[in-house]
């Protein structure tokens, strides 16, 4: 058989460690020349793929692309664009299936979520129904930390690791001025499904009496009465209270709390905001001084304190993904296989996409406190482990050295998608 | 002169190393016994003075006060409580110097900004008219860098570092993201009065077309057209736009920008959040997806990634303020003096009292970019030496050990505040 190219693409919200896998892949693929061509990579994703928007990744520099394992961010664009059914939207299957073919594709990386790994999936079965096989190799990634099977997703780790170090600091800040300052702090993070983000606040306290005090979850239905007699319980034992709420908490409605509160001088609802909406619950009820923060993006592209065992996991399914191709397999992801959890040893298994594609992992009930406002031990069993380790990036001048791609585009051979 | 004891006490919002002052300030005092006898704390700062609430420095160990160089917040407990003038209440003033005969204080260090600089310089008046003369040496220290005299305040470099850092990475995801998802960012620092802060953030911006590409400053009043044509522009050329805005950012009626939009369930205005007003005046104007952040707390208590300059200036700053005292000085501060730019070279000064209190420092015109939405040449050249460094915390399990201290009381010897 002749060499083919690889193709590589970014999807969906991207993290602070998405080009660690890049760079898994590539460095991986380099390593492999005799095997795999050239490796391509879509503008925005899967994008790319559609518009034959290729970036011809060989115009980098070895350095270049090792230091994309120290850059936040998708370097090559991603894409929130969900390719709908084979049914509804062949179309732009068999698009992709031709881009590939013009520019001689036999392997697709695709490095996303649960979304991203039915795709996946969908596009080794139509190429090889259409007569031109492509092994898709899924890569895992999702700071929501939701896909199945793999222990934990890249991404992940990092993300924990902000928010435990954040309400950490913020705890501190708090307790030392509540005698005649803020009594409540409340800060926001992701996770619109599940609660493993907010969760992974809980690390922080690792003493009675440590912040936080008080975790939302997504799975724990919001209950006003209980919420405010926990915080008042909090600053009267502690003196203060540390909140921590996932943009996911809903009410007994069903919706979310961010957009039960706030409408702006037009009346209009504003979208975002569990925090405020919290805060503003404990000023008009519990007559406390408060403060809240929104992490939003900073949380999830907070390379400078990235989780050193994320790192090391998001490089190793890019790489491991290129060994599957190699080996043949297909229709396939890279999983995180947990041996053990103190000493934290894992391995890269293998987990079929049919398994993996649109199924949410939601934290377990075995995993929430009690009164729901919480962690276990379990959970904490679970979570301390990804958090673990530093990997700073190099630092010039006091801020961090993250570096931008050329993104060389390659020469089209296809007319315009649609245009045909 | 017998050997008289030494008093310390934290003021104000709280900062990632004013604990790195106080290390200075023990420690050198540790290292005068023959001079310095016992250095007691205030517990909420100067509120422990009012109510003889001390703490007894002692009683922590070496290894304990050298954390404190690596702990963010107020060990002690901080207070924002303002003495008033000596006229308006003088018995406060004469407790405090009650409270320091009985318990032999002839040193008084306060750690604190520009109200805590003219309690200090009061202290140091009314002791000596009361024939019980004290040492009052003011430790700067604010995040919002507003003091004169002194080059920069410690607190500042830090926070500033972090802005710098934080919007560098966001500015990084959403320009990845930008094809599909959300084209306008906007992060809320702190700044209530001056725009150190978000001017700060502009350092990430080293490269045509890096964020931030708008910065919002309280010095330059909002002008909501040109601020969305700004925008516009930037989304245009660069695909997205990261914006900071700082609290403090008024409008034409001098009111508060975060003042003016929301209102929550029961009408009432929402305090807090600059950041969602803008956003959803991108929303209904410029109708572009938009997310956006509020830092708060995370920002001044971000020890994680501290500036080692700042660090060591706040440690310098305390340090110095003990060896003033030994030199026999009153009603100084130690001020930071800058020799050079670039390399950046420092050394400590002396600043009188009575030309620090009450004075602001606010960003100069010639900082700021012709437009208003930017920081000029100038104003890099003077911050960028402010973030140079990495000052990492010890970690373990991937967290950040901080340290708590005991706080041990020393028994009272007068009767409550006010019961006389």
């Amino acid at each position: 058989m002749a060499k083919m190219n690889a193709f590589y693409a970014q999807s969906g919200g991207v993290t602070a460690v998405i080009n660690a896998s890049a760079c898994g892949v590539i460095e991986t693929a380099r390593a492999h020349k005799e095997r795999i061509g050239k490796l391509y990579a879509g503008r925005n994703g899967i994008l790319g793929a559609l518009h034959e928007d290729l970036i011809d990744t060989s115009r980098e520099s070895v350095r270049t692309i090792a230091a994309l394992r120290h850059t936040p961010a998708g370097a090559f664009g991603s894409a929130r664009y969900k390719l709908k059914g084979l049914d509804e939207n062949r179309a732009e299957y068999e698009r992709l299936i031709e881009v590939f073919r013009a520019h001689r594709i036999g392997y697709f990386f695709y490095n996303g979520g649960g979304d991203s790994a039915d795709t996946c999936l969908k596009v080794s079965q139509l190429a090889s129904s259409l007569g031109f096989p492509i092994q898709a190799i899924h890569v895992p990634k999702t700071v929501d930390n939701d896909l199945p099977i793999t222990d934990t997703c890249p991404g992940f780790g990092s993300v924990a690791k902000y928010v435990a170090v954040s309400i950490r600091e913020a705890g501190f800040d708090v307790a030392s001025m509540a005698a005649t300052s803020t009594k409540v702090f409340v800060l926001e993070v992701m996770g619109r499904h599940a609660g493993w983000i907010a969760a992974a606040a809980g690390l922080a306290a690792e003493e009675e009496g440590d912040a936080p005090h008080v975790i939302l979850l997504p799975e724990v239905e919001f209950d006003e009465g209980r919420f405010l007699a926990k915080v008042e319980g909090a600053v009267k034992k502690y003196g203060y209270c540390a909140v921590v709420v996932s943009e996911g908490v809903r009410g007994k409605d069903g919706k979310f709390i961010s957009e039960t509160g706030m409408r702006d001088a037009f009346g209009h609802a504003q979208l975002g905001g569990a925090a405020p909406v919290i805060a503003a619950l404990v000023r008009d009820r519990l007559k406390l001084k408060y403060h809240w923060a929104v992490a939003d993006y900073l949380q999830r592209s907070a390379r400078h304190i990235a989780s050193a065992t994320d790192v090391t996991q998001a490089y190793a399914v890019g790489k491991a993904a290129v060994e599957f191709a190699l080996a043949g397999k297909n229709a396939v992801m890279p999983a995180i296989i947990r041996k053990s959890d103190q000493p934290y040893r894992w391995t890269i298994g293998e987990a079929k996409l049919a398994d993996v594609a649109n199924k949410e992992k939601k934290l377990p009930r075995s995993y929430i406190s009690r009164d729901g406002f919480g962690i276990t031990p379990a959970c904490r069993a679970y979570l301390a482990p990804l958090v673990k380790g530093e990997d700073y990036p190099p630092y010039r001048n006091g801020l961090p050295q993250y570096v931008k791609l050329k993104n060389v585009p390659v020469p089209k051979k296809l007319g315009p998608f649609g245009a045909s």
